[in-house]
């Protein structure tokens, strides 16, 4: 077996893989706090990317941002039942607004800074700025109103795993408010597509766009929507939701307006977010073991030039070469933006300094050795193939450093549509689903007629499976009604079944 | 008295025109939580706007983002005692992890999930970042380490005003670590000077940067630098700090490396913050009792564009006119940036949409009317100026916009400097000092000897004074030696002293 950077290996121990690839390519370690990750600079600068793209189809689609307190009083997540019921469970309790000396050389919270109402950190926004929005509506010449907030929000869960399910995580929430049922629906469609053009374009991962069923809707929602991703694992991550909350929250937090015949009517209200967690689903589409693959369109770093010398006269030689280089890539652009690119001159030994560079997942690698300079080449390698590189003339790498790097994004895509599609499957009978999902499997996506209800929620449970979404366009098993896999009873459309993070 | 578009006027009631003007430039609003605002669009644009220019700054002076916990557990607190003390008196205190039903139909926390260890909100991250960067540090090779995080603090202040003291606000935290002491103290000099050179050539504010006295100093520090602004009621404002910790930190947390001699050494820190404060900074030096008045390098939008028409013929000619101009518009530049326009087709009365854009501090009013039309002009008022606004050509118009801009973001610096240097004085006795200072009188900055004891702090407390900072580079009084105003000891520089927010 070849020797990989990180171990073990995906076939080896796909969990334990993931979490090493995390730690390998710098991206995050846990920190002091239960279940709260520390997000270190290059996972942050894919953030940042990621932050930039999004922010940008956000406000192009007519968004503008705003900031909503990080508490909310008790009382608010009460007033919408099924609300409560999805986030009181795990939510963190702010009670206290001092700490006084407890006696014993500690601290304790002091008994008499106790809040007469406690606060929740929290866990997503809908009923706190519902309440803000119940104040901005006054007619329906305010609205649409369409907002997006970037935050962090805590969320207690038992397991966490980095980037995928942290106590803590950086997301952004979109909350909109309509006069009618049909602008908001179509604004919950729109918003998905936006996250789908988002994670097939910037993040090379094709997701399949879809309605949760009932059983999986947002607390809250009269219909949730989600791109869904599939893994290396053959598991599915839900990448991103879009919720069509109905009126609910409207009435929950009182959002009315005079209609232009004078009427006052409850408003239509959506909400959609994705989160930190594209990290982890970036990782698990495009990593491999030697760690991190980072599309291009996301990369911190396009490329990183690498020089080799072994003499103080080689180094001033070789590194004046490298800079110029540095500059000149820098002046091309790929996908609308300056090509980003780290000179790594730090005295460390060659091989090593490589590895780093390939277990953070730079697009490009570009060494440069005393015989570059003086044939004026470079040596370059591709993170997305298994090749050792190739003598490329400098000319050339900086003429087609976009072009070059515009095709590592498409095949880092065709790659993961291409495992996607080999691990997707019709489905048509109970014993067919429960040899796919059978343990010792490979598993995959199964595209299955079924009808909720207890026959279903059984079946899954026993198979650890979920039905994941009903995909808005079927990809697979497009052949009109059918009958449920586990009732029998008359379906009209496949859902796609998988396991899940 | 001519009427204003803010009342109370400045003149009439100031701390009341301030919340005035906040409210009618639509840049916040209080909230259902205490102490707690909501950003509203206009104010989130002008953050966006000052975050995008720091982070620039911050990242050319080679620092890196990244991203901890929010929850700061409450022992980390306890090893840094003036920390603690500083902090400890108004945190919000999370204890318990789920909610669960009260039994009377609402909610309570539960007592089964009540944390063992209390976790505070962070009001500042020195204490959860420190314990991250002991584990980061080893050898001198991993230092400098250069640090910024963007993210959201919590304080539980008593008294809150929009902006300048909130419970939860927006800002930035550089930390970094440096192996030798004279690197840290460079680092918080160099940070000082970022965060002036910002303060003054992006928000048109003029700053002193000045060393905080020892009862001035941030909780655990060393030394304290701040800058200070005056607002137009001669009120000082703190605007950023940046601190030398020198090896306190390093000592609570454990920060230690092996140097390049092999021993082990503590490491040196600092750390340097500005927060949405510096929103209410922008406000009280620049805006008048018509409102906000936005310096362009930071004005969500650098021009507005109001078509003016009778009827719907006209209406289509205008509007025309009016797309072409904000294109041509926006493909000029200032300041490294597209010029950003807006275009207000919104069908209300003229003299209404006018006077909210004046409130909002829109740079430049376009007018266009069916005459402007017909002769390729334009009606353009700038709002730093009192007139009516003037007709200029469209071409003069766009070829001039960036000089045009650049001349208003001169002028509002000019005009705050002027106001500030006004109110300057060097003040040499007690009974001077206790004249500028006394009720009914403007005040302003004096500038004094002195030495810090109970004299001065007695003084201080009877006139509402503080002493803000002693210059880096005096800007008056720079004579030397002297005597302090209250004690009569010998001095060897000036602070500055004034009321403060």
């Amino acid at each position: 077996m070849p020797k990989t950077a990180i171990s073990p290996s995906r076939a080896e121990n796909y969990p334990e893989w993931y979490q090493q690839v995390v730690k390998a390519a710098d991206l995050a370690e846990t920190s002091d706090v239960r279940g709260c990750m520390v997000i270190k600079p290059w996972g942050y600068a894919l953030w940042e990317n990621i932050q930039r793209r999004l922010d940008t189809r956000f406000k192009e689609t007519g968004h503008e941002n705003a900031y909503f307190p990080l508490f909310i009083p008790m009382s608010f997540l009460e007033k919408e039942a099924e609300h409560v019921e999805g986030f009181a469970k795990e939510c963190a309790v702010v009670t206290h607004h001092r700490l006084e000396p407890d006696g014993a050389g500690g601290l304790r919270p002091a008994p008499s800074a106790k809040l007469e109402e406690p606060l929740i950190v929290r866990p997503t926004s809908e009923t706190i700025i519902g309440a803000t929005f119940a104040r901005w509506v006054q007619s329906y010449r305010d609205l649409p109103i369409l907002i997006n907030q970037w935050a962090n929000v805590v969320r207690w869960e038992l397991r966490t795993r980095m980037f995928l399910r942290t106590t803590e995580f950086l997301w952004q929430e979109g909350h909109t408010v309509h006069a009618t049922r049909a602008e908001a629906e179509e604004e919950t469609r729109k918003m998905l597509e936006v996250y789908a053009d988002f994670a097939e374009n910037a993040m090379a991962m094709p997701v399949i766009c879809g309605e949760k069923t009932a059983g999986e809707r947002f607390p809250g929602a009269v219909s949730t929507y989600s791109i869904e991703a599939m893994m290396q694992d053959r598991k599915a991550l839900q990448a991103g939701t879009s919720h069509f909350l109905g009126q609910n929250f409207a009435h929950a937090q009182e959002i009315k307006f005079q209609s232009q015949s004078g009427d006052i009517e409850y408003a239509w209200t959506t909400s959609w977010g994705v989160s930190t967690r594209l990290i982890g689903g970036l990782i698990m589409t495009h990593a491999d073991d030697d760690g991190l693959i980072a599309p291009p369109k996301l990369a911190p770093a396009h490329a990183v030039i690498l020089p080799i010398y072994k003499s103080d006269e080689e180094r001033a030689a070789v590194l004046a070469y490298c800079q110029a280089l540095k500059s000149e890539l820098e002046q091309q652009h790929y996908d609308g933006e300056a090509v980003r690119v780290r000179l790594d001159d730090r005295d460390l030994r060659g091989g090593e300094k490589k590895w780093q560079w390939v277990k953070r997942g730079v697009p490009l690698r570009i060494e440069v050795g005393p015989r570059d300079v003086a044939g004026d080449s470079t040596f370059v390698g591709r993170r997305d193939s298994d090749g050792k590189g190739a003598a490329t003339p400098r000319a050339e790498l900086v003429a087609q450093i976009g072009q070059t790097l515009d095709s590592i994004q498409q095949a880092l895509f065709d790659r993961a549509r291409r495992a996607r599609d080999e691990a997707s499957v019709v489905i048509d009978t109970l014993a067919d689903f429960e040899a796919f999902f059978a343990e010792g499997q490979p598993g995959g996506l199964a595209y299955c007629h079924f009808t909720e209800g207890p026959e279903m929620e059984a079946k899954c449970k026993e198979l650890k499976v979920t039905p994941r979404c009903v995909p808005l366009q079927p990809l697979l098993g497009d052949d009109g009604p059918g009958k449920c896999l586990f009732s029998g009873a008359p379906s009209q459309r496949r859902a796609v079944f998988a396991r899940s993070y």
